[in-house]
């Protein structure tokens, strides 16, 4: 399967002449998109011109994939391991029509969603917890304890964005997180039901994993800040 | 070729089992986006419940079409004959770097252009004047008298939005307008320059016609009011 890191690495490839690992810093499972992404490349030379780099990847990877900032980076940097939270934003269309602008980034849900039951069953997830109700573990011994800063529904007429920002993800766990909320949203559970969701510990508590199309990872902090603009507070 | 029309008008066909005309209010060449086109359909039937045909269309139409409201009109209504204004949008997105997330949507024009001078130039487009350097006549003795309300570019980072509005456009105008006003902006022509180019009444005078993927009809005005929200004033 042809993915964003693959197309970069081969491109990295060909550039150098080598070889060249990357690490992504947040999860993109296939379909969901990403405005902040930060990928380390520690095998490239560090004599290489940023500019040149710059210039030579997007010339070999568009348009699907646009390459904003290239920068040189401590030895001990690491796009996945250094970085403090990721923040990533899911997208709902809640008007009966479809909106065929938004059809590759927002997930059609034809119904009225109830915002408000939405944040505040969000309200019960936030904080540190054991999330593995809400996401898939590499296996049953990996640890599902995560710190979820942020997690709210904002509506702008028909556009739902839920952001979400913690320290990390465990795989599956937005698109959990949303299709579970969704669910309150339609009224199908009550907000205070997901304090036993996120208690069972157990998958199948869960709502469905809402689609990928609708996700997009927004930003990446570091001890340095974060890779795009982006207030915590907004 | 397929076309919006012709898909809408196939599933007019299939509704009501009979060959159904339409005629679009804005004129949307291949590529172009439609946001508030409005299309009228006088051989439907009277009888017809628009809820039932909203549904109907856009269970058949999707997911690159939206109907967002069927309504009966008077018997002299005509979407094209009877609207005062149209109202376009043209995006340009003028950063060295693509943004995939408005590849379909936007005119990538990697230099960065001169607003203030773009909007001078524009200043002398306004109002009523005969436009045949900036389009498409289908002979000669056409009229290419058009009222151009508004021509005017704002940038929001590296987006640059143009709205046009006029009481009609001939074919290809608005492209013609902004790829004129990108060589305003690129430094290529000055904005004093731009009156000659109306005056020559001579296509040749005028730039290149900008990519169709940029456009995007916003609104038409009736007697009635807009198709969708639109401020003329905003």
């Amino acid at each position: 399967m042809r993915t964003v890191q693959g197309d970069l690495e081969s491109a990295l490839d060909k550039l150098f002449g080598r070889p060249i690992e990357t690490a992504c810093a947040g999860r993109t499972d296939a379909g969901v998109h990403a405005l902040g992404q930060v990928v380390s490349a520690p095998g490239a030379p560090d004599d290489a011109d940023p500019e040149d780099v710059l210039k030579a990847l997007n010339g070999m990877c568009g348009p699907s994939i646009a390459v904003t900032a290239v920068a040189p980076a401590p030895d001990d940097f690491h796009a996945r391991f250094s970085a403090r939270s990721r923040a990533y934003i899911y997208a709902l269309w809640d008007d009966a029509v479809p909106d065929p602008f938004l059809a590759r980034t927002a997930w059609h849900h034809p119904g009225r969603l109830d915002v408000d039951a939405m944040n505040e069953a969000a309200g019960h997830l936030t904080g540190p917890h054991d999330f593995r109700s809400f996401g898939r573990l590499p296996d049953d011994s990996a640890s599902a304890e995560r710190v979820l800063f942020e997690l709210r529904a904002a509506r702008v007429g028909s556009l739902i964005r839920i952001r979400a920002r913690a320290n990390a993800f465990i795989q599956q766990m937005v698109r959990s997180l949303v299709g579970t909320l969704v669910q309150v949203g339609e009224g199908r559970r009550n907000p205070e039901e997901i304090r036993a969701v996120l208690a069972a510990r157990d998958r199948s508590a869960a709502g469905p994993v809402a689609p990928p199309h609708g996700l997009c990872l927004v930003a990446v902090e570091y001890d340095s800040g974060w890779s795009r603009p982006f207030d915590p507070a907004a």
